[in-house]
């Protein structure tokens, strides 16, 4: 998952007011013996390890997967390969992505109140995602602390001009651990996409942000940065909360200089693929549910929580499927996409594919925030469609996920379906922690819990079954 | 903190059958007058912020204090000048301490099942104090898998020789979740600290050990080593737990190679000194309580929690009494000790030279177990002498420090000179947290607490206040 906005909490009076073209004879039911089916589904996912299995071999045998890398590639062809094994049919969807590889990234204080002669303090920082280089010996400036965009607008110039800036807006880490950590995100990921361009126009030669994420364990995270059009690209670095704070502090107590070296490289653009693997309809094979995560990752991490969980709960629904034999009427399409993280060219890609098929694209499903126990599940649906899914949510609610909720923007990759009029759901995690963990090296396999990711399955899988099995196709 | 050995709980049924040098009319006692003097240090502690303006300072504008580095040396100044400024008397003890300086250290799995063409998977690790160094361009070699000493001797050697023997015996995180860290410390940091020896034995090539600590944000845990006379000296590194799961779990599917740099350096010993401050005692200046924590820290963190804060709380103490003008009957002794990390010399050296004045030490109080709110203290002393202090426990118990209790070894600078009979005190902390950070990059100043410290710095004032001020000494 990289970003979301605006906010993401339901905003469900902007919704309802919007106008759906809604046919009203299409209201979705569901009989007792589809219901059943949907109860078999989720106790056959609650059940099954094959997703944890997915997610152990992406973290652990290919390992951090950032698009353009080899071991993305590899990720592909394994998706692929097991989703054919499962009896699906297999499109390699040609996806141009970036190719952005980090180097050397240290930094240190040389210049501090109090400091012991010849020493200098270790700063904890990585490069943003997209980040031009230091050149290669490192730069040396002075710091300049900004709290956020409007401290920096109200600097001179003069002031900025020849400094490294560093925009130390703290996450907020109460909203996260109340279970708001999307607001928390929303917050503070300007600073991270923006900030770099905004130093850049005053004149700053390297922009920090503190990192965008929980816990305190001085972990930096790194993520996507923009830059923009009118100004200068400038190295870009997230340091450790830890280290913002110390270089805040010092700050308040004379001049900071800060020695910074970032040696990232940004190849040519290379191609990938969405891994597109079509389980289809018995009755109405021309309309699609689309069942997803995505298969890139930081490569800091091996992506366990962003996002091989997502990839692997889509995979699972088809596995419960084929298992029980229960061939959908409208056509499961599992999809692992490329480049969320740095681009959203696989999602925007789909798009211009598919162009055509969209208006039979019932329903897109995607899981990317992380792995914790489901509650449920948003939707960019209308109000009264939301209302007839309520006995998906009854037999959900018996594994702890029966929330069902509207949502602007329910998960990133079916951003570009949204405004194409395509059913768009985002499944709904606890994700108290999932913000500590999230663009970090800690995200690693043992952050999925594996009775949790069978329970976010159960969720994805019962789902999928409702709109692939309707007697009517949702509403839109 | 480093190690103490064996099991920390208190084991009174073994110290109340030693037989204690205790005149029969040595029953301490404390008037109603002292005991309100402890109260007024013990809220003037509980109000300063003095002692975490020295925690602070030292890891913020000094930095890391391994023994032999700059930073120990300014530190050393820093702490006799703040003393000296407080009206103490100040002695700089000399000592000859190691002086071994990080390196490179990347090591990365260069085979395993699935890896993607070209690919490696990166190993988080740190070396372990006092390893020595890979050759400079690295060594590569297979990587053999062992949870605990038993299971290494019963390998063949020819399993070993030539190998990387990576020891993966957890640490206990429910155990320390629980408030016993220390116990679980004891359990897990044999493989630390003679690992490499006992690999080496079997002609290992190096030594890698799990973090000996908790958390899950793949921090390695560094510390100190003892190579064995009998033994080679290979390279020896801790990494993060994540890392060890991820070599555990790869192994079982196939042969896994790791490529190890590490380039620390040995450099030869260097003078570096324990720094003692006096409070003359009005009556007894010759009878001596030590207050006291150790100044050095390892090099990754800023040393805030092991132990800034145990050194501050110490100060701290001097403050108070200064500040309320509470001059003592005995000499109140701060001591701030070096090369607790990687040697103990502070404390060896002091005992060798103050051999003579021991018997008229009264007792010796160290904090080394973090800056969690205090629940009291431990003490080897009788269980008479113990039960004395009840007073002491009843207005510790106002800001919830009242337990006492006996312990074979409470501070590991103490530990010297405790054969030689002088009453040692540690404080006790919740540590529930406290080896999340222990040795690790994490270990900064935010991690302290700055009203938990101003407790911890009310325990040691007020215990050193009833000690320096007993009508009697405390019995030996």
């Amino acid at each position: 998952m990289t970003q979301r906005f605006p906010s993401m909490r339901p905003l469900v009076a902007a919704l309802a007011s919007l106008v759906w073209a809604m046919p009203a004879n299409a209201q979705v039911t569901f009989s007792n013996a589809l219901v059943r089916e949907m109860q078999q589904v989720q106790e056959a996912a609650l059940k099954s390890d094959y997703a944890y299995r997915q997610v152990a071999y992406l973290c652990n045998n290919i390992g951090p997967r950032l698009s353009g890398s080899p071991q993305a590639q590899t990720a592909v062809e394994y998706v692929a390969a097991e989703m054919k094994r499962l009896g699906l049919e297999i499109t390699l969807e040609k996806v141009q992505v970036p190719h952005w590889v980090r180097g050397i990234e240290t930094a240190a204080l040389t210049q501090f109140q109090g400091q012991a002669p010849g020493t200098t303090q270790k700063i904890v920082l990585t490069a943003l995602g997209g980040s031009v280089a230091t050149p290669e010996s490192g730069l040396s400036a002075p710091v300049v602390v900004v709290n956020d965009f409007a401290e920096l607008e109200s600097l001179d110039k003069e002031k900025i001009a020849g400094n490294i800036v560093l925009f130390n807006h703290s996450f907020d880490q109460q909203l996260a651990a109340t279970g708001f950590g999307l607001d928390a995100y929303g917050q503070a990921v300007g600073y991270r996409g923006s900030g770099a361009s905004a130093a850049a126009r005053l004149g700053a030669v390297a922009s920090l942000v503190r990192s965008v994420g929980g816990a305190t364990y001085r972990l930096p995270h790194t993520g996507a940065l923009r830059y923009a059009q009118d100004a200068p690209k400038i190295p870009a670095a997230a340091v450790a909360a830890e280290d913002a704070d110390l270089i805040a502090r010092l700050s308040t107590q004379g001049p900071v200089r800060l020695q910074l070296t970032l040696t990232p490289k940004t190849l040519p653009d290379t191609t990938s693929y969405n891994v597109i693997a079509d389980l289809k309809g018995s009755e109405h094979p021309e309309e699609i549910v689309i069942v997803s995560g995505h298969l890139d990752s930081w490569d800091l991490g091996t992506g366990a929580l962003d996002d091989a969980s997502g990839v692997a709960v889509a995979m699972e629904t088809a596995q419960v499927f084929q298992k029980l034999g229960l061939r959908p009427k409208r056509t499961l399409r599992v999809i692992a996409w490329i480049n969320e993280e740095n681009g959203l060219a696989g999602a925007r890609t789909y798009v211009e594919r598919h162009q055509a098929d969209l208006a039979k694209h019932v329903a897109a499903i995607e899981s990317d925030l992380g792995a914790g126990h489901p509650i449920g599940f948003e939707a960019r649906i209308s109000p009264a469609a939301l209302a007839q899914l309520a006995p998906v949510s009854r037999v959900l609610e018996r594994s702890g996920a029966g929330i069902r909720r509207l949502s602007e923007n329910p998960a990133p990759d079916l951003g570009p379906l949204i405004p194409l009029g395509v059913p768009a759901f985002g499944l709904l995690q606890d994700n108290r922690t999932y913000f500590d963990y999230h663009h970090t090296a800690a995200d690693t396999l043992d952050k999925v819990n594996p009775q949790e990711l069978a329970q976010n399955s159960a969720v994805m899988a019962v789902l999928a079954y409702a709109l692939t099995n309707s007697p009517q196709p949702l509403t839109r």
